[in-house]
């Protein structure tokens, strides 16, 4: 095989696209990466992991202004804001540089620049174009396009690097904003204005839909804005932005909610209204890959309409989440490998996680969503003030809720607010993937004093059977 | 029924009786309880629930030593021992208040007293002798003994009040030690270790067996060891303590280790070495309850060999743990009302959790143990530092290990040492309780970016396929 011949290579190394090149070097396929930018992607550079660090300061700082609750006092405590954005910066530099590692352990060839399909297959080869530094054109029987998404911008909002921040310019501010409006409060949107908040930004959320964090099971949703309203945040539902006036020093938002028009001064917006694929310049054009309300089509084993071409991660279907994106990089490349044991993703099993404090977490359907599929839901809730540890650790606020199927007793959803429920969602996921039913989960033994055992009684709660509450 | 007639009387209010006393009352039981002392029992007032409060207060105060690192200052944190400990205390009280409450709206009567079985069975009805205020004699069809555990004493080592502690004064020190020296190093002794050295004593562990944390797999224990010597610790494995001498205002203990006598003076000794039943003065003399080892012997069911008569929790055979005892309760209960699906507990599905500083858990065999029972085992390995939330977090020391039976795929055991791990042990004890292969680990989808990826990365390493090592 000549240097440029591939029996797969993956355009955008982002989470689904490293994954899927190092799980096909493990398979003994000879395998390119072609990145244009930061190994990890968004994901790693400036999504899930930057946003970790700064919120892990933002959590210990929130613990420190209430140190006498524990017995501690910090009468000096005080944060550096360019010290948390060079640790947040320096975390995603130092996993960036774990990727490239593992690549080059796993014998992937690294293209650095932008890739592109050049036409469809020929004789079982297709072509990609990397325009880079060194321009090459590589052969490869499997190209899987993993380019990934980037924030969607509406006109008017467009960033500018000073007033209005998507989330690149929010990961490494230059100031503390005093005053912040956040649009959007789903993940990243919600994450931000929990950061800035913690750090006593004057924070203000405008969210279109009638509750926030909309994605979440209505229950959940009103308790998180409980919590955020306690922590001084200003939440603003069924509310739209209608324009923006700059000035010297600051920006005046035009917010519409129930029907008023509401002037919003603040000193910087961060624009959190979803993501958009990068289709663009993939060379998608000319070939059969279908593109559907802006992302590309694949069937359930990650197959474009062309032969020879596959898609994962955000540029395709939702959710738009790094471990669907990387657990479709493996299946991806299993199923090309002839592996047998390979199952499709269903959404159904996939959890969702957001960092805001206090944390959400959920997995499968909603009451609502359960209901509206026509099932005939038990529904069981335990709360945190309920338990030991969440007591000893000064965290009593949360809930954790189940929804069972009452007919035969599968757990169709699990949704989950509090501290740590981002580690205790997986408990959840294995039980749904090997498709339990609330007997199990039952029989199980939890262990005592954790937050855990809450997993427990929602369960048994459903059933009418709840010990601690 | 008249008044003192119950189902079921319970001696002894700890997690197996008040959750064997709450169940009993669901299922249409009438239910009496006995208790001496705190309702809660020893966990919830002496052990489990104020240790994790006072382990609380530790770790942000160690977190807050570590400030800098985020990007924060705290000059001058401190701690106030004092209301550390009021605060444990506060927790205690109203948990054990908590406790209280449930009891009473579940209709379960209380009665304040020392109780202890009278006699055989009778007719059907057996005789509970309450010892208290008012004191009671009550009649039963079933009667639970649940009567615990108390700290092993090694004759020498006394508690004094003063020089010698066991867990009861080590939760209400009145001043910090400077120096301590801690006998045992099971899940009591290095907690309290943890706890101690966090807030700066001189701390010194004597473990009689070769590792610290003697039940934990031997890989784990070796890694706790070199985390708590760097966090300042003197561990001495294959050490016992022969003798104590106390001057007015310290004690010097005798510790042989490699066949030298060495004395180490310190402030206090806290002495961990086991627990033991609390089989005395219950009333078991003269019925056919047996007694092995210092334990009650019970079959599957929580019967004892006398009729009517049943033993949970601590005062049976190990694990000695709250969540066993309380599991037990419920078990008991559900045979006793005759209910259908019940089903014995397996100690190989109980999980065990240390909050020791890396936090420990664990479920299932050991590597060792699986070996010396025969399996022929394929052994998956993944560390804290390979993980991105992990690094996000500033926890990069850890180990995640699982333990599968290389015929069947069986997950066998799973070993953690690391943050958050006692909230992350429940995933592998539900995949425990379905009887899971690897394979469906393999297909689960853990939530991007958590620690609990590493659960998924161990079982993948397992089988040569994990992606981020």
């Amino acid at each position: 095989m000549s240097d440029n011949n591939f029996d797969v290579v993956v355009i955008g190394g982002g989470p689904g696209g490293y994954v899927a090149a190092i799980r096909a070097a493990q398979l003994g396929l000879k395998t390119g990466l072609v990145e244009r930018e930061h190994l990890g992607g968004i994901c790693l550079n400036w999504g899930c992991i930057p946003t970790k660090a700064l919120l892990r300061s933002a959590d210990i700082y929130r613990t420190m202004q209430h140190a006498a609750s524990y017995g501690l006092s910090a009468p000096g405590a005080s944060f550096d804001l360019a010290a948390i954005v060079k640790r947040s910066r320096g975390v995603s530099a130092q996993l960036s540089a774990g990727v490239k590692g593992l690549l080059k352990k796993n014998k992937v060839t690294v293209f650095d620049g932008h890739g592109k399909l050049a036409g469809p297959q020929k004789d079982g080869w297709g072509k990609v174009v990397v325009d880079g530094k060194v321009p090459a054109t590589l052969s490869a029987k499997h190209i899987i396009l993993a380019t990934g998404g980037r924030a969607r911008v509406m006109p008017g909002f467009e960033p500018d690097g000073k007033f209005v921040w998507t989330y690149k310019e929010a990961l490494v501010p230059d100031s503390m904003p005093k005053a912040l409006l956040v649009i959007g409060s789903g993940a990243i949107g919600i994450e931000f204005a929990s950061f800035f908040n913690a750090l006593g930004a004057n924070v203000t959320v405008v969210e279109m839909m009638d509750r926030v964090m909309p994605v979440e099971d209505e229950e959940i949703s009103i308790l998180a804005r409980k919590q955020f309203e306690k922590q001084g945040m200003r939440i603003l539902t069924g509310a739209t932005v209608k324009g923006l006036r700059k000035s010297a020093s600051n920006v005046s938002v035009q917010v519409e909610v129930g029907g008023k028009i509401e002037d919003i001064v603040v000193d910087r917006v961060i624009s959190a209204i979803g993501v958009v694929a990068n289709i663009e310049n993939i060379g998608i054009e000319g070939t059969k890959v279908k593109v559907d309300r802006g992302h590309v089509v694949t069937n359930k084993w990650c197959e474009t309409d062309e032969p020879g071409v596959y898609a994962i991660g955000d540029l395709t279907a939702p959710p738009w989440l790094a471990h669907k994106a990387s657990h479709e990089g493996v299946i991806c490349i299993e199923k090309i490998a002839g592996l047998k044991d390979v199952h499709p993703l269903e959404n159904s099993k996939i959890p969702g996680c957001t960092y805001c404090h206090p944390q959400v977490a959920s997995v499968g359907l909603s009451e609502k969503k359960a209901i509206e599929k026509g099932y005939q839901v038990k529904v069981g809730r335990f709360p945190f003030i309920g338990n030991g540890k969440a007591i000893a650790l000064g965290e009593p606020e949360g809930l954790i809720k189940t929804i069972f199927d009452a007919k035969t007793g599968e757990l169709l959803g699990a949704h989950m607010i509090g501290a740590e429920v981002t580690e205790m969602i997986q408990g959840y996921t294995i039980a749904k993937t090997l498709e339990t039913t609330e007997a199990e989960l039952m029989h199980t033994v939890f262990p005592h004093p954790t937050l855990s055992e809450m997993m427990h009684e929602a369960v048994l709660s459903a059933y009418g059977r709840a010990i601690h509450f």
